[in-house]
């Protein structure tokens, strides 16, 4: 039994016991939500060491982190690093992207689920990807099969979600290749699809055989994320007809998995302009009716290789604003090669103020009050309190030791000119400076 | 003669053609818009080594870096390289906002005008205040001749654009005091007027005497911007009756300046949640008869120091898209302490990460052609021409050089797996691999 098909029947799930409990809302509002789809719980059956969180409309805004090892740094234990370092930064889920061999891949991902409490994502062609080339000499030459059998192999490792990229079809390639594109194809799982339906001549075995997904899916409780393989890799290629022909057909998927009670989510963008943002999450919702929505991104401009976790915090925040329930973060090094640990940290607090000033503003519960603790602590000049409640207290404290040796009740860019320290003074409630 | 004196007159200056020739746009519309008013030309006529830039309705969205030393950072020579730090990221302008004592600042802002070739601006009643404490005591000793003393002296060493807190007004501080607030003043220079005000009784002499401040100002060609003294300092604030109170009195001052000739813009907050943004912006343009727009964020969350340089990316952003013409940039170390060169170059992209965003869907000219030509580039793997296209090519190249050592064609988070290289491979563009 799924999430979904134990609240379709009025069920109440401890996971969903646990949303609630996180969220601070009524359990019959995430049940209810789990049971219609507009919210998911990924939590696999076999995921034993998990403290599930929900994803989707009226909860907290979710940040993804993505780690893994690749052929050039196959290191385990630095993913592993970052894992912790992207969990105590506040992530709300992680993705393991590893690349490198296949027997690696397996080792790493065991690892992961050893150790993460947080939920798992993976994006099983990856694997399958690799797995071919080492057995069959190319990419093309991978079976359906082989794909179907890495798929099960990680939903038994206790995967919780799984991109899958069903929504890359001769007719949605179809639509790319008629109009054309600066950028192509960005999306590595919908590139591999792509190379092995264009050179084999056949559909997406994703596509033509989700039902058989879907029969694993059932089986473990894997929350299906339907990709976005077309996505925009530039601002060029934004909201384009090959983006949303995919994204109509992903709305088809989601019917169909919802009929069975398969948890699903909808991946969106990519490269796209700030006043197309909000557009993009509407149509989303409307296609996809209200599955929640996981952004990559989006990054507001093209321009700005080193600053990612900006251009998409920027994106992000608008398109929380505007519905989507998920953001997968952006570290600096997007576009220029794999993220450092110090790189994790900065994207995965960028996501998460992209995640709170939207907050703020759909009306979460408790978003408001943690600004309200924060300015009181400002007002009041009690730096103990401030950097506790700082989004990152660990670079907040470091900032504050290294700029004002002194210890000082202001701060060194004002000095004894602090304006809260004026008007203290002024208005009936002096502060100390020593 | 000011730039809007000779605009008024039909006549096109020097200024005005240069700033035609960096926009890319007929001098017929600068001029246009500088006897408007809707178009300044910061360009104190003292300032030689100027090279003059607009800020205002059509132009690109300007960025300005504030420097300047401290009591704690006496060091000029520091604050020198901040400001060569700063304009070669691409700040358009930068604020001298030493304190420290009256001689270290007039000494500073020398050595700062005879290095810049962008517009410097100063709020000048900062060294009144540190000279009204040495040469008086304290602060709410200071005469109003010893404001405009300094105001003249500064005007003399040709400082394009001053901060004058006008705004602040018994009227303004009353709405305040009957209304209460989180944060109260937060801005330096409106609590020091505030000080004085509540001290001696009396109304600030920036409002009262604006007419012997427009004088100055004609003289020297300064452009006044007037500071919003009474800017949120916690989202809790924002948008609040004494900061709407302040904009209409700026509204009307700007009347008043535009009326003799001066060129005016106004100030904006601050701490605003996402989505009162927009209306902040379209007041400010009403209130104001469309005088450009410079805003300080506005920072859309309280909680992220460390990261404010990417709260304020966020708001500053929405604000552009919304008509604010100019950004102050705020630095990963405000609320914490003085900025260190590292944190004026982060501050600095992100600012201008937020302008250029607003710029590609506000129709800013070459603002579309540079995302264009990065997303070629991207498409070719030409990575000397990605850098050399970033918005900050020393951390791209850092980046790509650390993290690729082997100087492969694709980069080290895809690998083989790169998605360029695969559909370039199929869609019929074979990529060269290393």
């Amino acid at each position: 039994m799924t999430q979904m098909l134990e609240a379709k029947k009025g069920n109440i799930t401890p996971q969903m016991k646990r949303v609630a409990e996180r969220e601070k809302l009524p359990v019959e509002q995430i049940a209810e939500g789990v049971a219609r789809g507009t919210i998911v719980i990924p939590a696999n059956r076999l995921h034993r060491n998990l403290d599930p969180m929900g994803v989707g409309t009226g909860l907290r805004t979710k940040v993804n982190a993505n780690i893994g090892t690749s052929s050039y740094f196959p290191d385990i234990e630095r993913e592993l690093d970052k894992l912790r370092l992207a969990v105590s930064a506040g992530a709300d889920a992680v993705m393991d992207l590893s690349t490198g061999s296949g027997p690696d891949i397996d080792r790493s991902r065991k690892r992961i689920m050893a150790v993460s409490t947080v939920a798992v994502g993976t994006v099983p062609i990856y694997q399958a990807t690799v797995e071919a080339i080492e057995k069959r000499g190319s990419i093309v030459d991978m079976t359906p099969d082989d794909i179907f059998e890495v798929i099960e192999r990680q939903a038994q490792d206790g995967v919780d979600f799984m991109t899958v990229h069903s929504g890359i079809t001769l007719e949605s390639i179809g639509r790319l290749q008629k109009q054309g594109r600066v950028t192509d194809i960005v999306s590595r799982g919908g590139s591999f699809l792509t190379g092995w339906m264009l050179h084999q001549g056949k559909e997406n075995p994703l596509y033509e055989q989700f039902d058989r997904l879907l029969e694993i899916a059932l089986k473990y409780d894997v929350t299906l994320s339907l990709g976005d393989g077309l996505r925009p890799g530039s601002l060029a290629d934004a909201t384009d007809r090959a983006q949303i022909q995919e994204l109509i057909i992903l709305g088809e998927l989601v019917d169909r998995a919802r009929e069975v009670g398969v948890q699903v989510m909808v991946e969106g963008p990519g490269h796209v302009p700030f006043d197309q943002i909000e557009a993009n999450i509407k149509i989303q919702k409307t296609l996809a009716k209200g599955a929640p929505f996981y952004v990559l991104g989006p990054l507001v401009t093209d321009v700005a290789p080193g600053y990612d976790h900006i251009t998409s915090a920027i994106g992000g925040t608008l398109a929380a604003v505007a519905g989507a329930d998920f953001l997968c973060y952006v570290t600096p090094a997007e576009h220029l090669g794999l993220p450092t640990p110090e790189d994790v940290r900065e994207g995965v607090v960028a996501a998460r103020i992209a995640a709170h000033a939207a907050d703020l503003v759909k009306g979460v519960k408790g978003a408001w009050e943690w600004d309200l603790e924060m300015a009181k602590a400002r007002k009041a000049l009690d730096w103990d309190k401030q950097i506790a409640l700082a989004i990152d207290p660990v670079k907040a404290a470091r900032y504050r030791k290294e700029r004002n040796p002194e210890g000082i009740a202001a701060c060194t860019m004002c000095g004894q000119y602090c304006a809260m320290k004026i008007v203290a003074d002024y208005l009936g409630k002096p502060v100390e400076y020593c």
